[in-house]
């Protein structure tokens, strides 16, 4: 055996249990068959870091947010797609407020949660697919560090077309990301360099997602500068307008449809 | 980049982590440079099963112990060798209640962690190596499933008697097990079915820590039934007296020294 993990929807069994441990229904995971397991969302990085956190926040009610997503629900107007809906924590408050909006997640198992928790509207697939089903949008969400999903400049810039693609006049994204570069920790700066040796952004990660037996294969997810999503963002139908880093490092971005 | 950790004091680096979290003192782990982030212990199962638990537990008062570790310190007497001390919660009452404890680890953070929360008798390396200092004990205790530490049958033996080596007259070993085989989980059956196919015991899980940029060498660790103990300790100068599973799956076993 090789200690690699089966490649499977790792998001959506570790919300699946999550769930499961939130509500007090369903299987849910024991140690030793007795006690109960906190749910650990594991994330390994390809220098062979890892880390892993409990995976409750996604379950997080509005009391529990961080001041910048507060800031972020609080300047979605009109036809929203969450993108990377996860839990439907920011689909829910939203539905609740009568804004209508539409969850996509690419994990089958985080759906099956939002539709449990009472998410209406669920689109299962990437951002790029969805582009067909031609739906319009007025707002698109990228929280809960979903900036990432650009994954780096040349896959966000498609992403963002994709977007722009379902956009009506005048849409926009709000989109919360980090800032990876206030660390002196040479775990963290000496990756930086070897990413920006092979011409990658500094932050742009390469990771892969591992619960119990699953793991994802590797994917590039990117912790970026606001300076470096304004050099991104340039050469796509979007403009960066706003960059709110009032919780600096972490940072809400607010780009306009350009034109 | 493999993905591959570097070797080093796994445990110590998370302890010294979970120590900081715990004191409010010292360097403590921070997520995007700002938030705080939970010490959490992350053990890889060599069929790629991977689990996450949060390191708190290491620290708990006895206030929050599960009921068979407070029947196992019930039981100590004597000179005591506490075989893989950890963060020293064991160590620490048993010193409050005047008995002369050891605490033993093979981890140079898990010592320093022991040193400023008040454990004054520790010794740096394996049960093997201690053997020639010349100590004498007459309770040797393996808890916090440390009855793992015995890894396998020929490892178990040979560690058995090294203890017997160190054994005043009457001594007892005091270990605390989990019996594996209630589950019904596939991923588990299915290891138990391939380790036996390769004449190990079912539950001789092949493992490795992983904490942040570090990773233990992979290991044996050995969860077995009261049984296997059993047939185990047969042939070493112990005898298994008594098995006390009133909170199975998890078990107190009981060895003398023989003769």
């Amino acid at each position: 055996m090789s200690g690699e993990p089966r490649i499977g929807d790792v998001f959506g069994a570790m919300l699946t249990d999550a769930y499961a441990v939130e509500t007090g229904t369903g299987t849910r995971p024991l140690a030793g068959g007795r006690l109960p397991r906190p749910v650990i969302e594991i994330i390994e990085r390809d220098d062979g870091l890892i880390n892993g956190a409990p995976s409750a926040h996604y379950f997080a009610g509005p009391a529990d947010w961080q001041p910048y997503d507060h800031r972020a629900v609080s300047r979605v107007r009109g036809a929203t797609l969450d993108v990377g809906v996860g839990a439907g924590r920011i689909a829910l408050l939203l539905q609740d407020r009568g804004i209508p909006v539409t969850g996509l997640d690419t994990s089958a198992g985080a759906l099956a949660v939002c539709r449990r928790r009472g998410v209406r509207e669920l689109v299962h697939g990437t951002v790029d697919a969805h582009v067909a089903d031609g739906r319009r949008y007025d707002t698109f969400l990228l929280l809960g560090n979903n900036l990432g999903l650009l994954e780096g400049v040349e896959r966000g810039r498609a992403l963002l077309a994709s977007l722009a693609a379902m956009a009506r006049p005048g849409a926009q994204v709000i989109a919360q990301g980090t800032d990876p570069y206030g660390t002196r920790d040479p775990v963290h700066t000496g990756y930086h360099e070897r990413n920006r040796r092979q011409g990658r952004l500094g932050g742009q990660l390469r990771l892969r997602l591992r619960y119990r037996e699953l793991g994802t294969d590797w994917f590039d997810y990117l912790v970026c500068s606001a300076g470096e999503l304004g050099t991104l963002v340039e050469g796509t139908p979007w403009r960066l307008v706003e960059v709110d880093d009032a919780d600096a490092p972490y940072y809400l971005a607010l780009l306009q449809l350009a034109g």
